[in-house]
């Protein structure tokens, strides 16, 4: 049978320290946004206020009248009261500091926009849990962690802000979100095209659902990675699991493996499947991080990892326990680029800013997206996409079955042509972009695709090591915003 | 103090036969749509059969998955399945079988559009009850009468359809609904481009919400109606309510009262206001059917009916107890056109084929319009609007309180000039058309303004007394709903 579906977890769900097994259902469902931190030399200032509004537990109905504090960041340093804009941050899946921090771009085009920045927490992430503590608890309590509440909670914090910010009111907005949060950035867009004048949705794999695209895609874009950052690479990482699987079936070789990993715990043969879900989820990762210059995430990285990870790689022909040692020093450059980890644990892949529980629900619930690998036009154990134990497994974590075709049904899949105003950045370098719109649906719906591009680079603050085409992304992403901007005024104006 | 706000109820929410009296808030709220039935000339044969499709009671989340039989009527005599076409009627709030028989025109142009109809019942409406008997039972079990899921419910009935019905996949599908039910269409089109490639909303009033008109435009309307069909109609009927209220101020008044208007039960001082309603709203109803032909609705109604009553209404001075005595003529043309009626009953004013208690919720809970008059522009006592009061009146009655902004926020209000292809139609003789849309907005969505028209006339089946302006608009939206469907075909064949 070989792995189960689950092992295809793209980003971990298990924070940093939480010792605690999670189930699989919640490890299958791919973590869409990036755990890195600003550059140090980026010289923009972040002063922000932090500050909470009240928004209904639910919005979808009138019997229950709980509310909840939802957390946002507002900066008006650049703002100006007359002839501004606002941009606003449709936040993802964790906390808002820390996306805030990570979506540099923002803070680099606030003054040529004159424009206020406000970066809005989602539902369940961070601090705007509507339940507090009991959020997580059960079925019930997780109820109301939709895309579609969380699109309402952006909606009526942005009529709040209008109400009650002097000189906002006949502002446009513009809705910027990356990953998921550019999911949100388009769909707010779509869904309410009276609050936001346009979106920019960077990395946003809205048609990573269903079969609208192939479920293969995303490894086989992981794996190019790896293939042009160095000879031998994707061959090599293809061929380590059955090195992994050999070594794994004996008591001697488990024992073998733990030392020749570093492992904190001694593997056990229960644990194989997770080491190598583990060592699979650092290659996404690093796919998903390749970027340009040395860079701060979950541990620090250099400029191009996968390029250095490759350099273990190059030797066609060695031995299974000399491959194994290769794929350590791999990861080392993951996990222990600066040399102070002691030992590597398997349960841990990703920052704990990322909400993982919520995330886990999420995919079990709305987000349900499909993966696949054949080991042959990628480089891991073949999987077939199993919906069936997928939706089992969430079954059994959660209580509930995830709806395969609802986003699709809500949100439109590929017959998305009637909208306007949203501009789709990818890089090709980003495994999300084989969900993403690549290519323009229409005059207003247009792709940008970035070369030499991880997932949303353009919405990292400028860097000196920033390539050409991510530059000019830019710069087109702030022409489009000045263009939705311009025709605001006008039709404001014609109104008059 | 004068009357309650609450006695702006438009269409009675009391079902004949529904002894026990019901809580004034849910009277206050409108009821959109007609009690009419087909005339018994037209001869086009309604075929259908009547089917269900298992809808989720709660679309927007995930911890219950109870389902309930959501009810479709759908005829396919002139369907093709090669280039045919789906009109789709977007039930409003009553039996689709009614909504059906009063939708001539979809049964007019199947033919000439090759078209599959189907219609489709609202939620908690007719046999659509999500919990069955208990569908009203409180605010736990009404929690999921919305627009927004009633919306979802027609989306995945359109999709449903589509993946069932051999030939349907490929074809464009319009929706088409009256009054509320136009509402629902023009907001499927607006938020889910995707199903439905065009939009006739007729007599659809989505502007009748907060302040985006005036309240007082209603009444006006209606008042208008009754200036324009004969002369001192409107003065006669707003000189007759000091009357009502002099002779109420007695006993020997109140018998008189009850004796002059042939009432059922004896009229008390408590019921005065109550009859006061009753008039008015029967007022309303005739500003709402003034049809150019006889035609049997709630009780059966000749042409023209406002001429038939201001026919009672030409003296300019008359004694108290005649104007009374006329006020009494006059509702006998509505109640007792027939001659069969032995008394009038102050409880009834429409046909039970209308859910009375489904709308007093969504009225008080959504579908806040605000109603006012002030006796000088329109002939009612005055009235103004008092949220606050009504907001304690819809508590006490159903444990919930509206919201008055909701309905803009979530469909945008004036706003909505980004949206496409929607035909928005009116009469200049229908109350309703104060809040709907009644200018073109844009190339796609344009308005459709009809002489001599009273609510949704367009949608009725043809009829040789039809005014050429309702002809013609007629003409002009099959007009617009080939244009959609072309669309479509041109669309379908760029991406093949």
């Amino acid at each position: 049978m070989g792995r189960p579906v689950l092992l295809l977890l793209l980003l971990p769900l298990l924070a940093p320290g939480a010792a605690p097994a999670v189930h699989p259902a919640s490890r299958a469902l791919g973590r869409l946004h990036l755990p890195t931190k600003p550059t140090p030399r980026h010289t923009v200032v972040k002063n922000y206020s932090v500050r909470y509004f009240h928004q209904k537990v639910n919005h979808f109905g009138f019997s229950d009248t709980k509310t909840f504090k939802q957390r946002y960041l507002i900066a008006d340093r650049h703002w100006k009261k007359d002839g501004g804009s606002i941009l606003f941050y449709t936040g993802n899946e964790g906390d808002i500091v820390w996306f805030s921090n990570n979506t540099g771009f923002m803070w680099d085009v606030a003054e040529e926009l004159s424009a206020m920045l406000v970066f809005a927490e989602h539902r369940y992430y961070g601090k705007s849990l509507p339940f507090g503590n009991n959020s997580f608890k059960d079925a019930k309590h997780l109820n109301f962690l939709t895309s579609e509440q969380a699109l309402v909670d952006f909606v009526e914090l942005i009529k709040h802000l209008k109400r009650t910010i002097p000189g906002a009111e006949n502002q446009p907005v513009i809705a910027i979100g990356g990953s998921y949060g550019g999911m949100l950035a388009a769909w707010l867009r779509m869904k309410y095209p009276h609050i936001v004048v346009g979106a920019l949705a960077a990395s946003a794999p809205i048609w990573q659902f269903e079969d609208l695209v192939p479920c293969g895609m995303f490894m086989k874009i992981v794996t190019a990675d790896f293939k042009k950052s160095g000879p031998n690479c994707s061959e090599s990482i293809r061929k380590s699991w059955d090195a992994i699987n050999r070594l794994a079936g004996s008591g001697s070789g488990l024992l073998w493996l733990t030392e020749a990993f570093h492992l904190c715990s001694p593997l056990t043969s229960e644990d194989v499947e997770h080491l190598k879900e583990w060592i699979a989820e650092t290659w996404v990762n690093l796919a998903m991080v390749n970027y340009p210059y040395e860079c701060n995430f979950l541990q620090p990285l250099p400029a191009w990892p996968i390029k250095e990870v490759c350099q273990y790689f190059k030797e066609p022909d060695t031995s299974e326990s000399q491959l194994v040692e290769n794929v350590f020093q791999a990861l080392n450059i993951y996990y222990n680029y600066t040399g102070q980890t002691k030992c590597l644990n398997i349960s841990e892949t990703t920052t704990s800013n990322l909400g993982t529980l919520g995330w886990g629900y999420q995919s079990c619930t709305e987000m349900v997206m499909p993966f696949c690998t054949n080991g042959i036009e990628d480089m891991f154990e073949p999987q077939s996409w199993d919906f069936k134990k997928f939706s089992n497994e969430c079954y059994k974590q959660w209580g509930v079955r995830p709806r395969p075709s609802w986003i699709g049904t809500v949100y439109g899949g590929k017959h998305i042509s009637s909208h306007t105003n949203i501009v789709f950045s990818n890089g090709n370098l980003d495994p999300w972009s084989g969900g993403g719109v690549t290519k323009n649906i229409s005059d207003t719906l247009v792709a940008i695709f970035i070369k030499d591009a991880a997932h949303h680079l353009d919405l990292r603050a400028n860097h000196a090591q920033d390539p050409e085409s991510v530059l000019q992304a830019r710069l087109w992403e702030v022409s489009y915003m000045k263009q939705w901007i311009r025709e605001f005024h006008r039709a404001a104006r014609r109104q008059r």
